[in-house]
């Protein structure tokens, strides 16, 4: 299958939806299988009018076993193809492992992007960057107090883990798309990622429930053309009591700062 | 429920069984999941006599989706209560979605311990660590050649970052235990992390195919009271000609270090 690259995929969606916005199916909270897609179906509904994006956690699906992932099978089929599909499980494993890791989200679960676990190196990231059209968005610097255990730790250099992380994953090579998880809580960082890698699709995760600042994030995250960055947003949409409204006003403070910020 | 400790119910069916051979089951090559089933019951029926525990590679079931989940789940109850279940998932992720994969692995999926990504710090971590009774295995060096990039970078006071993860991670606390996987493809720093995590259970896996001396890595690896090791090998028992007669083999090998070594 010939397509075109993610991040061009990503602005002529942007383009056709006008948002950059991304609905995060975090189903917590749910007694059972049928009650996670009966949430799922009823946040798609609510949100599809104003995002550009769908980004299912899987660990969401798995807690419910099975059953769980069968609903996530279902849930990937109610994403009409003008919406990028991220699937959000943070992977990465040696070897071939990687490898079924790979088959399950593209293949089996049609993601058009994946978040993935750097730690192991690029032999377990490689798998990952097979599949034209798609993105590995790998973690540089996350949106948690964590951040500081290992990603901020300072190596020989100077430089802290994540920026080794995102200087050296720019040199691998694949036929997907290399992107990063930079948090939306820390923007200065969300400035660093995106001077190291003008090009790559940014997901900003944090903003809402875990304090990042949306516009400071998102104007930190632009690419040279004021596109590139994906909001995801879970809580702040599923949780509001008009989730519909929410996602209508987040989408729509993600354009203001598009409209105000200079093109680079 | 309360159940001893992961490392004394490791000694204890260790000496019961007289192994400290883990079956790791990664069914590759399976048209679908009705073959991974097949597959696994026979290593099952193969393995288990000359195993303490057995591993699986969360990755190989998910690649044939739901169905795949559902064989890992009829799988989990071919394991018996005398020998201990590690699910290889190597997960981790912030905060409320931890916890939901550590509700998966340990409360859906039975696991007695399972693999952990260290990378985004002490909360990514900790939802792994409140079951009593269970083991969070976290990532320290691995066996690929991609360890290299990140877990053997230096930090700026000369340590490497994987024994900033090992030194750090034995500071974090919780109802269960913390181990460590160590790639047995390198022995020296097996001890290494023995000497630093002196009654830690350390999974050594890279034996057989991809390299690693069991002999050097067991050796290294053993804790004052000649244990505290699980050896997972996959290939080199679902591989071979005879499975049975391997695991044997692989099982006598290891017993022959613990006898030959010091008590120390």
């Amino acid at each position: 299958m010939s397509r075109e690259p993610f991040s061009a995929r990503l602005a002529a969606r942007g383009r056709e939806v006008g948002s950059l916005l991304c609905l995060g199916l975090d189903p917590t909270g749910c007694a059972d299988a049928s009650e996670v897609e009966r949430f799922c179906v009823a946040m798609l509904e609510a949100a599809l009018p104003h995002v550009v994006a769908v980004k299912p956690n899987l660990a969401f699906f798995e807690q419910h076993g099975a059953a769980g992932l069968a609903v996530l099978e279902r849930v990937r089929h109610m994403v009409p193809a003008s919406r990028l599909l991220i699937l959000d499980a943070k992977r990465s494993d040696i070897g071939s492992t990687a490898e079924a890791q790979a088959r399950a989200l593209f293949d089996v679960w049609g993601a058009d992007a994946v978040t993935v676990n750097p730690l192991l190196g690029q032999d377990a990231v490689a798998p990952f960057l097979a599949r034209p059209g798609t993105a590995a968005l790998i973690l540089a610097r996350t949106s948690n107090p964590g951040a500081a255990d290992f990603l901020e730790a300072p190596l020989q250099d100077g430089r802290p883990l994540y920026r080794l992380i995102v200087e050296r994953a720019l040199t691998w090579s694949g036929a997907a798309e290399i992107g990063f998880v930079v948090g939306a809580t820390a923007a200065p960082v969300v400035a660093e990622v995106r001077c190291l890698a003008p090009s790559a699709p940014l997901l900003l995760p944090g903003i809402g429930a875990q304090g990042g600042d949306l516009e400071a994030a998102v104007s930190a995250g632009l690419d040279a053309a004021g596109g590139g960055v994906v909001v995801p947003v879970s809580r702040g949409i599923t949780g509001a009591a008009d989730p519909r409204a929410a996602a209508a006003d987040l989408c729509r403070r993600i354009e203001a700062v598009r409209a105000g910020a200079p093109r680079r």
